[in-house]
């Protein structure tokens, strides 16, 4: 499937680099513990640029970065990209917009993701930050997050995110139990904008609970 | 009403500087979050410099500062100013020694904002840091900080704000439920000092909800 | 009372340097909102350096620390020493072995002063952090930070200190409620070290009170 | 037992830039409060590197790491080692594999052991940060970390442990009660990542229990 040449050395290194930007900083949030976390491009309508499994996610240099394609299979090197990479293709396969997408492990995203499990879902209203999320225009809406029950077999969970975009819920991430968030965008900026709302409405919600108890 | 040769460019360069000085500052403190908030400096009697809508208010540079006039419209460009740029021009038409205003958008901002909405203000009481309001001489004081319903219609914001100083009560500052605060000063070094004690004042009062509960 | 040639330039820059290296820091961890706090280093038997009033303590340089003496006057310069200065040259007229004081302003200060300014002092125990307290060797002790209410008039404040002392109780540290903190050591060294174990020793207390509720 | 010949300098001076650097690391996330914690290296069969006592764990430089045999004597130096190092030197003693050994005293270890202290251990599961400890390789599993009671005596505490590794049960780490954690690898790296993940996983204990109260 994938051709000999591929990938071409200078745009699979922009795409390193945009990665190792995006990981530097979210790694200095605090949000990608001990080698958790990983990140991706899109480098063509077959082919994702993702993280080396196991890396320092602060940390990413070039050589952290490989070429997937939408099966989740190396491209061009022996390297093992991160172990839920399918759930990186999975949305560059279903929406040919997203541009990248990021998974993050922050306190937040765990915390919420083990209290809100029962429920499958946490939403949110009333909160000016809604609007960070591209389509949404004012905060008298719902924005709702799914949770998803976390397993080791990555094609269950494939099948978990499949089931709630087959049934036509909007999607815009999403928190595995015990685990963290995915979340995405047309560009890296815009995906670090929903993770960064993400990230702030989770943490309100929090507090709210511990303030309201 | 705006004359032809307004801004100029050098001084507007120089709000730009002070500007961006602060944004980097208060996005350092994470209180900007996905490209909200906003900042103004007041340029004369008539104009104020405000930051350009949906930038990123911790890498602000010259280009993201713009002019407008008192009632808001852009003057000598076509770029559109930040969605809240009503509430800016607001304090400068009615308080000619308002040389700042600030709005952000910290998490304590935020969840305070929601608890206390249907109380309509916050009392702050027996707290030395209240003295860090201008004005305030004694920790023995109260100091109330409003909390206005939120809505995407700017005029109906502005008329509560209206309506609140038309009543001649004291106004240092107001938060938006679901959204944050907005808060002044004669200069900007005023208007820092102030946002700073108001986000100091709101995690303790907040901290002691959880703490007396 | 003060010789005409006090100070020496040389001298003071020197206690000038240590103290805005000790600001810089405490500053950097927001223990210093809205240009509160202040520090001090023993000059000579009667003299002492303190912080000019107002200044923004993270970002002091050599023309914001001043002479004064021990009963708090401005010596060789027409500066305002900081408010409290009385509580900083009380501990040096007290006690010959203190060469540096520290009063800052931290959250977890100032929500600790609130809640246990009814019981007059916070108990520390079975935390080994105490032995970061000079003189204490074992966690299995009790280590008594007072607090003592909060007013305006310095020299009410200089008082309860003043009779705490002439009571023989041990004293390493104070809250003032609603306030702050002050602590003192042999050094600036000692004294920071002694600030950041109670602002540890705080921030525990605290957080077994939320957790234990 | 030990040589004349020991410690090689360039070897040592190796493992003290390995140790400086995690302490920097550390220290600047607030784990090693007020000149607390202490950090080694295995050196060879008996020996290792570890910190002088009482050095500020954040600004560690070459003359601040000594060696000691396992024994926990000085060895080439007249500089007293960290109060705790026997604690590192049985590690390294009952475990041929362990290269590191990390002690920290952050807020989250030192909470945590206070509440835990009477059971005696925390139980983590369902937690995908699980796996950062080697071996673990679902969250599916059960991660213990006992909670031994403090003492100023040594070897108790060194008893303590030994007294849970001679019983067989898996040990990958463990706090003392008010004062911190305990952890180590067969690297440096592997050190680090498990210090941080126990850190992740005590704050988020922590925080449901807050939230669930």
């Amino acid at each position: 499937m994938a051709t000999t040449t591929l990938p071409d050395p200078e745009r699979l290194a922009a795409c390193a680099r945009e990665i190792a930007d995006a990981g530097r900083d979210l790694g200095a949030r605090g949000w990608t513990p001990a080698t958790s976390s990983n990140f991706s491009l899109r480098y063509d309508d077959t082919h994702a640029a993702v993280t080396v499994s196991g890396r320092d996610k602060g940390r990413l240099s070039v050589d952290d970065i490989m070429l997937v394609d939408f099966a989740g299979n190396a491209v061009g090197t022996s390297a093992r990209p991160s172990a839920e990479t399918l759930l990186h293709v999975q949305m560059y396969r279903r929406d040919a917009s997203i541009g990248a997408v990021l998974h993050t492990h922050s306190h937040n995203q765990t915390v919420a993701s083990r209290l809100y499990a029962p429920a499958g879902l946490i939403r949110f209203s009333g909160l000016e930050l809604q609007k960070a999320i591209t389509g949404y225009t004012t905060h008298d809406s719902e924005l709702d997050l799914p949770v998803f029950p976390n397993t080791q077999d990555m094609p269950e969970l494939v099948d978990q995110v499949d089931a709630w975009l087959d049934a036509g819920k909007p999607l815009h991430g999403y928190l595995i139990d015990g685990h963290g968030i995915y979340t995405w965008g047309r560009t890296m900026a815009e995906a670090r904008r929903h993770l960064e709302a993400f990230e702030f409405l989770l943490a309100v919600e929090l507090d709210l609970r511990r303030l309201r108890a």
